[in-house]
């Protein structure tokens, strides 16, 4: 099935609580080391890599420094931003869990990260999710109009427009990620991966639940549009450029305009 | 039919020109309250609010000031586009109404929007639109390098793309508007509302009118490409992902690649 | 057929390279000549003009000027993305044989241009291809996480993916641009008119050889996805919205979802 330019490999268990930290240092001990060596061998990056990375003691630091510059406008400062994401961070380790999630979903599932750093600098779909994973805290927290205001930003500065009320897990990857719109009341599980121009819309329903639900471990190819309370089931694959307006069981495959189903558990289809 | 987040309602006729002043006035002092509520309530924000609403005496001001800020580079500066901004509100009050519309249709059909201030300072669809009309003005008065340099920063800044030269009318909700593509000789009617990745684009002819004429409150959901010089008429609803490349009657739906006409006025389509 | 607002046409043979200076010194007087115009007509634009192009002794100058402002950032300077830009235009004359090839094939292709000014300073196709050739080149060099960081940039500022490795011929038009997605081992030859939204992805192969190898003189509507290692036909044009799984023979048309061919050599489809 086409889906863009992704590995879409059933995943080890997570880490538990436990084992977080340990992992979490060991992430974070790449991503410097990974700097450190480029740095050394391209001295105009060394400055960048100072200020971005090395100067950094830990990955919450680290990523709170720089969404607070891709953020960052002539009114809504740098510092304000990086205070903002710095204490969500620090208040809910289950955000940078999702981090360090997110950065090994890149390295595993996509052939064009080589490394850590690339996807921590480089790649606007895993930045603007942890910076939607910030706004989304700040919705439950009743502090609505700060949300709604750094939803727009990233909307402005990644073309990716995700609701701070929409509800995504860890371990996703954002392949690409010009265009992605989710909105309210969809919800992304655990270990997807969504590609470029996909949306997660309504049909015009006046208000209440109106958006998707997507299970663990689906994947959305490219330009896929997939409307209403529908629910995509676990380790499901949307085609490329598919609208999808029904329910798609677990395992199976939809493609098409409209989408309709074409493999499942007892009849896979051919995956390339 | 599937299209977005949008609740498409008939509105009630819009007001002449003796009732704008008192529209406007109306619209404005909700902004206010909205901005100094929020302040009040979120003092991260309170720096912000004053300086995008709270300091300015009118909506023309404020909107010319957030849009100075946004479009503004190291070369194209925000004082200069303040004052190119001010001076268009200021001298011809339809651009203003035509904000007060748009800012109302984004209340009434979106039911994400929560505040007129919410519209306003964060919808990029919204945006785009105000800054396109200026740029339409001066494509009108022959001041056309300028026109094309403030499409570029639109396109850039807020990546919706609508040559100066296109005819936008009142009442328009661009929602989330990422990749919204509009050609030189398109025109789209009033209380339209149009959903992000929408083309309204050429077939390949030489020149001349070669762009969609799209009617009053056509609802065109995400992705739908519209190409030629088709008339899509009063009503018409466009489904997500469509390729339209004929006419589409009044109050008629379409939908597929290539689009298909699937209800009318006699024989009306179920719209969910 | 629906390809957006393109004259595709045969191009007469590009130049060679004994007569590329003559061909780039007549380009770059007229682009002097349409800004001077330019900035007395409008003097709200004269500074913006002499800064981007007026005050700078060639194309090379006034290009990796450009580039260096749209692309910089708090933490990636433009000082340094000037010299960057400008080492490699000076040492590589392909580069700004190319960016002039891209300026002649916008110029008659697109109807909207309506100067090679307002390409060079508007166009953000044009402008995305050309800081993609300088990173391209980085990674030929083995500079990676440098051609990486200018490809984020790219991203970020354009809409417009293209990695770093890709290769892209000459006379290229990107029109309107936005959300183009161009993957690691895609190649697209010269004169190919590609439009807005257009993805050259993959199929989710592990690795390797793994993304579409486009012909000389291809067209690509906007909206279409083109995936996996596939090979579209020299002159092939490609319709608004497709999804192409297949190779396409060259003079050959492909549309719907997913791609079946309409016309070929034997048996052309009727083209708008």
């Amino acid at each position: 099935m086409p889906a863009g330019e992704l590995r879409h490999l059933p995943q080890s268990s997570p880490p538990n609580a436990a084992e977080f930290d340990e992992e979490e240092a060991w992430v974070w001990s790449q991503i410097k080391a990974e700097a450190r060596r480029d740095a050394e061998a391209e001295p105009a990056l060394a400055s960048y890599l100072y200020s971005t990375i090395l100067s950094h003691s830990s990955l919450e630091r680290s990523l709170s420094f720089h969404l607070g510059n891709k953020l960052c406008s002539s009114t809504l400062l740098s510092t304000l931003l990086y205070d903002l994401f710095l204490n969500a961070f620090s208040s809910d380790p289950s955000l940078c869990s999702a981090a360090v999630a997110d950065l090994r979903a890149a390295r595993v599932r996509d052939p064009a990260c080589v490394s850590f750093s690339h996807c921590l600098l480089n790649y606007k779909g895993f930045l603007a999710c942890q910076a939607h994973r910030v706004a989304h805290k700040l919705w439950t927290q009743q502090r609505r109009p700060l949300a709604l205001a750094l939803h727009s930003r990233i909307s402005d500065v990644f073309a990716v427009d995700i609701h701070p009320a929409a509800k995504i897990g860890k371990g996703i990857l954002f392949d690409h990620a010009t265009g992605v719109v989710v909105g309210e009341t969809a919800v992304i599980g655990n270990n997807c991966s969504i590609l470029h121009h996909v949306t997660l819309g309504g049909t015009g329903k006046v208000g209440g639940d109106r958006h998707p639900k997507i299970g663990d471990g689906v994947l959305i190819g490219a330009g896929a549009t997939i409307l209403g309370d529908v629910k995509i089931g676990e380790g499901a694959k949307i085609g490329s450029g598919s609208v999808v307006l029904i329910d798609v069981p677990p395992k199976t495959t939809a493609v098409g305009n409209p989408a309709r189903l074409v493999g499942g558990k007892e009849k896979p289809a051919q995956h390339e």
